[in-house]
């Protein structure tokens, strides 16, 4: 067959391919946390290292450059020159590094987060120390090229890879916009709270009542068992394929909402991928747009939805019918319980209130670190400083409650931290959006009349995958691109109203 | 480096590619039968399609025509030599055939296994034909070009490779012999058994306490809970990697025994490969010898040692305690429930001493089939006059319970069936030379000293996987090669002593 765009044709084909055999590497990374036997991981490792080399043999193969320069001058329908510049950008990164760094940093992250594994509970932050090193070098000499390859200063260079066109200019002002008035913000909630009487569940919550309630809320959030799974896992997660969704979470017998709310959570990431547009899935155009765009997704179900005293209300007999009726299970009292805010020293256990906090503690860190301003050991001071400033907590000289708690930085993920907090950001807007483009969207919601919102995320976000940049994409769907005043908003009022 | 063996080290690489890639397809297998929701079947069927296309490019990249050339001519050790042998004959198998007649035979099989579903229900031969024939000459094609490769007659070509070495000039003899003393023999089993009284057990069976009872001898069994898991899926299997072998097992309320003895036999399977040598995974040489002995590893366990009355004794007190107490568990009941010999239509309900009758009837109605003698239009009735002469019973008109019952023909796993019998007689040679070297060993398994089995399993098969010929192996193992006697004397010794 003869076709007017035999270069874009040949990128198309390729990228198909990347998309099947990345399918059986998705699952196998799926497997190795949900199912595998200890034993096995020697031989998973080296599987997954093997088909991880020929992944990126087959996106650094010479031949892509000249198609790459070819399809540009094709005459192209304007999808599928999103599509084109999505693959450049995926090639640009490819090409970017040498094999030799990419290995030399597989090395360095798996030694440094190995030995984080023991030496966070020891607290032992002087081991940490050397490792973590030689991985912040690494990350160094990749921001350098990934920098000179893109014109991007180096942290935006890095940040690229999660959250394409997200540069500092840009966090820096946001952050900097939440700097100011969010340590107020926690004064005025948490003396605010002071005040209300909350009930604790009193457990303990049979298993498999938790994981019936999970399965019976993550279908009323639409989620579909037919094109996926829920399973257990240390750290949850979603993972497997958009044809083939794989949630995680983890169950603890003395607490059903933590896991509850974190499998609300990855459900947002696990409809997103369900309804990327499934004509296109394999090209770069069908996946998510980015890591804080997943995260809105997530967050829209987690914070937006999950905590809405609307939806809770829908919760509350759901409740009440896994583990029978308890005072602590009436419905204002679980909105109470899951808007609690509470300063502490964890991010993973931060409410929605005081995690930005955290992130904007990270940033302000790590960009430098990887500026070569500052050496890891002049991080503990710093973070000591930072926490007492951004949420009045001491964590001097304890380092595993410090800078020690995150997996990120043993595993070289500079620049994806901010992800999390764009991602609350971006969630409030598109609520926002709802909200105007309908007014009555809170009495629906308590309605259980959760479809309007299904709606708009997925004409929206969910659709629209990468076709745009992520300015654009939030434009097209809220007016505007990212605007935190409507973070600050949502906060205000559900927690000072 | 500098080797003396350097096209053996090329090929050495090569293979433990195509060893850590499969590792991503065979987990991909069992996630499809295991877990995977039926919307993903699609996707998945695409990735491990794209896959396995790649291992076939490997295969039969022109550099190892020249690779195995030149290193015949290096200086290798008898095991490096073995391994060269192993290298050859999957190379020769995976270049003999054109790509073109392998993609026929994926679309043809594939159709062929999608409708004979529904057509086998419906009972519906003259819907089943069409397809099989496109089968079946396309099997006839595969077999002439493997012929003409190999030097092998066409359905020794085909055995091949289930069961490198085996002749039809073999299998004659054997299943010659077999078919003189079977129908006898099963005759005076069944009267025998029509005076003895067998209490059925009462369900239903709690399918968490079979999943239990299940594990716990699975464990007295010695599989390694820590290299590999137990799962549920409609067709029982045993697959995954030697380093994470995944069982699979079906569970029914009303029926404890199916599952547990079932699972038993996977158990054999899964052992042999947990038990392959560890510091040779990935080459030929450490794969399991055949069909035929990894079927005599789970009829070991499943009917040699599971049915054995010593281990029935051992086994009797674990099932009172997953069901409680029920006259049908006393020990002899069990071992009565465990060796019912019952003429049928179906082979995979067949108890061991009227299953080699289904496999003779299949083996002189597929050789013929093969080699173009007759057509699938002859096949009912040659059905119907061979299980009237073997097995007694009457299945004209049906179908379904005739001829539609494998999936092995609309599979064209033609030369497959011999394999079973084949392993079933293998086992007993295996459980005599046990008796020569250890004349208490029937005492020993009565005392659940089960550790005698498995060290000389261990020692004679699992750790020899491929270095030998089965015939070889068989010698070293026993004394001698494939003697069917043994079969003969282990039915008479259970079913009639």
């Amino acid at each position: 067959m003869i076709t007017a765009t035999p270069a874009y044709d040949e990128l198309s084909t390729t990228w198909s391919r990347l998309h099947r055999l990345g399918h059986l590497q998705s699952l196998a990374g799926w497997d190795q946390a949900a199912n595998m036997p200890p034993k096995g991981n020697e031989a998973r490792a080296a599987a997954m290292t093997e088909m991880a080399g020929l992944l990126h043999r087959m996106r650094t193969d010479p031949r892509l450059r000249d198609q790459l320069g070819r399809a540009e001058q094709e005459p192209l329908s304007d999808l599928q020159r999103a599509n084109l510049r999505e693959m450049h950008r995926q090639w640009r990164a490819s090409n970017a590094l040498p094999e030799s760094l990419v290995q030399r940093q597989q090395m360095a992250t798996s030694r440094c987060e190995h030995a984080w594994r023991t030496q966070r509970p020891a607290n032992d932050w002087k081991g940490f120390v050397p490792n973590f090193r030689t991985v912040l070098e690494l990350a160094r000499e990749e921001a350098a090229l990934l920098s000179a390859h893109t014109g991007l200063s180096k942290y935006d260079a890095l940040m690229d890879r999660y959250e394409p066109g997200m540069t500092c200019a840009q966090l820096d002002r946001v952050f900097g916009e939440v700097r100011q008035w969010l340590p107020g913000l926690i004064d005025r909630v948490v003396a605010r709270q002071a005040t209300e009487t909350v009930r604790e569940p009193v457990g303990p919550f049979a298993l498999a009542a938790q994981r019936g309630l999970c399965e019976q809320v993550i279908r009323m959030l639409g989620f579909d068992f037919e094109a996926g799974r829920l399973d257990v896992s240390t750290h949850p997660f979603c993972g497997g394929v958009p044809e083939d969704v794989r949630m995680t979470t983890r169950f603890r017998e003395d607490d059903f909402l933590g896991s509850l709310m974190g499998t609300i959570h990855e459900t947002g990431h696990g409809r997103y991928e369900q309804n990327l547009p499934r004509d296109l899935l394999g090209q770069p155009v069908a996946e998510a747009r980015s890591m804080a765009l997943h995260e809105s997704q997530s967050l829209s179900f987690e914070m937006q939805l999950g905590s809405h005293p609307g939806f809770v209300s829908r919760l509350a007999p759901l409740v009440r019918a896994a583990f029978g009726d308890q005072p602590a299970f009436e419905a204002q009292n679980l909105h109470r319980l899951l808007t609690r805010v509470k300063r502490g020293t964890i991010r993973v256990d931060a409410d929605e209130v005081t995690y930005p906090a955290h992130i904007i503690l990270r940033y302000e860190i790590e960009r430098p670190l990887l500026e070569g301003e500052i050496e890891p050991e002049d991080v503990p001071a710093l973070w000591d400083a930072k926490m007492m400033e951004l949420l009045g907590a001491d964590t001097r000289g304890n380092y595993k409650d410090g800078p020690m708690q995150d997996v990120h930085w043993p595993e070289s993920l500079f620049g994806y931290f901010p992800c999390y907090s764009l991602g609350a950001m971006y969630s409030a807007q598109w609520f926002a959006a709802m909200r105007r483009a309908m007014p009555e969207l809170d009495e629906r919601i308590g309605r259980g009349e959760l479809t309007v919102v299904f709606d708009w995320l997925r004409d929206n976000i969910w659709s629209q995958a990468s076709r745009w940049t992520t300015d654009e994409l939030a434009r097209r769907a809220s007016g505007e691109p990212l605007n935190p005043a409507h973070f600050k908003a949502h906060l205000e009022g559900r927690y000072l109203a």
